[in-house]
């Protein structure tokens, strides 16, 4: 006999959220959906779509929508958070009023990635203060090569679970697998959010190379060195492992985002590369290009704790300092000879 | 003043070795290049081409092209091979009969990538056995992504540079690196040798999931998964150390081979995975396809230390015990949930 069904929240109903949402569905969870676009919840409650993020894609019928953020909290046992980074906090302490009320202690997975700006902390940090100053093992992190185009197509999919709990992170993983996306546990928390939250600085290095018309050795020379600046960022600022860079977190989600046309990062970067300027291939992108926004965190930090990353540095100073990436490039080839494990 | 010129010897004429002997005399170097096909010779030292390998491309006129052995060492500061995995040991025979005469003791660096079938061993284990069982520290491995006709267009490029010998290893770092090629140097000599030898099996894995229609997301799984096994293998037998594979040598020439449809292996794949015989493919392509034979001698390393390799192994069973590929991804997704860093 089947136990009782998982009740599974899902904070955000993006392309990303609406895709884990409805393969949770398919995985047997009882899954809501929780938005705050009424038009986006009736079209997702009256006909399984959600097309404005997902074009020629159904939902999973048992997948509900709503926008009552206490319908959805109370009585879930996950609440799985799909938002975009810069309004994780709020919806974070609305949370917390909820589950002070029902003295419920769900589990807290996140799947947004990014870090917020001037406090630079982790989505898991913003998690643990808001809602879990004691409970932060109930927390998980979810990351790695994952567009929600291709999960939703059922490519295979391989993506890193991590929790300071070996165990919440095994639930996870046994709640979320299926015979498509798999997952695989990690301890290092910290680790696998800051490949995910950096990659994209990369990304816009990496379609640069190309708008200068550089070749595969170029591409794989950037995305090897970025990865190496990654890992020192995290190793040494967010206390991460570094292993865990050469993960699906890290490398996995590097290779994706830099190779992909679909990339807005790389599509940006690309136009820079050409010699458009910045506020031009921001104002007619459309869409936000996060890397942008990133590098000016990711610029700061290298700053104030002098950690060393040229490939960053050089992409903050040809977005905002004008720097010619001629130059910057020949500045980056010409430095003093390295080692190349340096941690 | 300039010092004396330093006199490289490259032991191998075919692409990379001409594009690197070019190179290396672009950088002020007394080059000698050493092949024994004597129309190659010829046409270098006439024309300054070598057609059959670089189509639209001069070799710098410095270098110089000799079928013989004795010339090529006699005086050398630098031996540089880069020769088929199979010769190898055969010239490093020869090489040592030579060095014994004179009592020289050139710096012996290997560009060359692979396990010698039977034995097993590492190109670098081979210059040591042959040439200097004594002095194994004398000898240097270079490793990264870098196709020969991306370097000979002066694309950017990194190579890592290894040697148990850190001042040895600088010393090739300082003669090789330029304005467009940038050497990084590795204590880990073992560990930059295994990556580039086992990654054509896992190229060959990604060309078999192109030909199945898979997307990105597969893609960056495969290669990320892929690297976790051949950093199992790369730790538990050679006894290389796991950061290395994060590097230029590890997932860096990985990401080159696996993305560029130049790979022959990764060309090979894709035909397998859209239902050709192995044999058909083999016989059409004109060419060697490296991976299909480094997966059995990773086949029989696997089982006899008992090294989880799902990957290279679901390729060896496509290859060479007729399973079906469908098959083979269904077990690889069904398996028992794991851990993401498992050395």
């Amino acid at each position: 006999m089947r136990e009782k069904m998982t009740k599974i929240s899902v904070l955000g109903n993006g392309s990303w959220g609406s895709v884990l949402g409805s393969m949770l569905a398919d995985n047997g969870n009882d899954v809501i959906l929780y938005g705050n676009i009424e038009s986006v919840n009736e079209e997702i409650n009256a006909h399984h779509t959600n097309t404005h993020y997902m074009k020629d894609w159904s939902i999973n019928p048992n997948a509900v929508a709503t926008g009552d953020l206490e319908k959805a909290v109370k009585g879930a046992d996950v609440l799985l958070f799909v938002l975009p980074t810069k309004v994780v906090r709020i919806v974070a302490k609305n949370v917390r009023k909820i589950l002070d009320e029902t003295g419920e202690k769900p589990l807290l997975v996140t799947a947004t990635k990014g870090i917020e700006p001037g406090s630079k902390k982790l989505i898991t940090d913003i998690l643990a203060e808001e809602i879990y100053p004691n409970d932060s093992d109930k927390i998980i992190a979810i990351s790695g090569p994952s567009h929600a185009e291709n999960v939703a197509q059922k490519d295979l999919t391989a993506i890193a679970c991590a929790s300071k709990d070996e165990e919440n992170a095994k639930t996870i993983q046994k709640l979320f697998s299926n015979n498509y996306v798999r997952f695989y546990t990690n301890d290092d928390l910290a680790g696998v959010e800051v490949g995910g939250a950096v990659k994209n600085v990369i990304a816009i290095a990496a379609g640069i190379l190309v708008g200068k018309k550089y070749g595969d050795d170029a591409k794989a020379a950037l995305m090897t060195r970025g990865l190496a600046e990654i890992t020192r960022l995290g190793v040494n600022y967010f206390g991460a492992k570094p292993m865990t860079f050469s993960g699906l977190s890290g490398i996995g989600d590097l290779i994706v985002t830099c190779t992909s046309v679909n990339s807005r990062n790389w599509r940006a970067g690309k136009q820079v590369g050409e010699g458009k300027s910045l506020d031009y291939v921001l104002e007619n992108m459309g869409q936000v290009v996060e890397g942008a926004t990133t590098v000016k965190a990711v610029h700061e930090l290298a700053q104030e704790k002098n950690i060393d990353m040229p490939i960053s540095e050089a992409v903050y100073r040809v977005l905002y300092e004008d720097a010619n990436v001629d130059e910057e490039i020949a500045k980056m080839m010409g430095r003093s000879p390295k080692p190349e494990i340096r941690l």
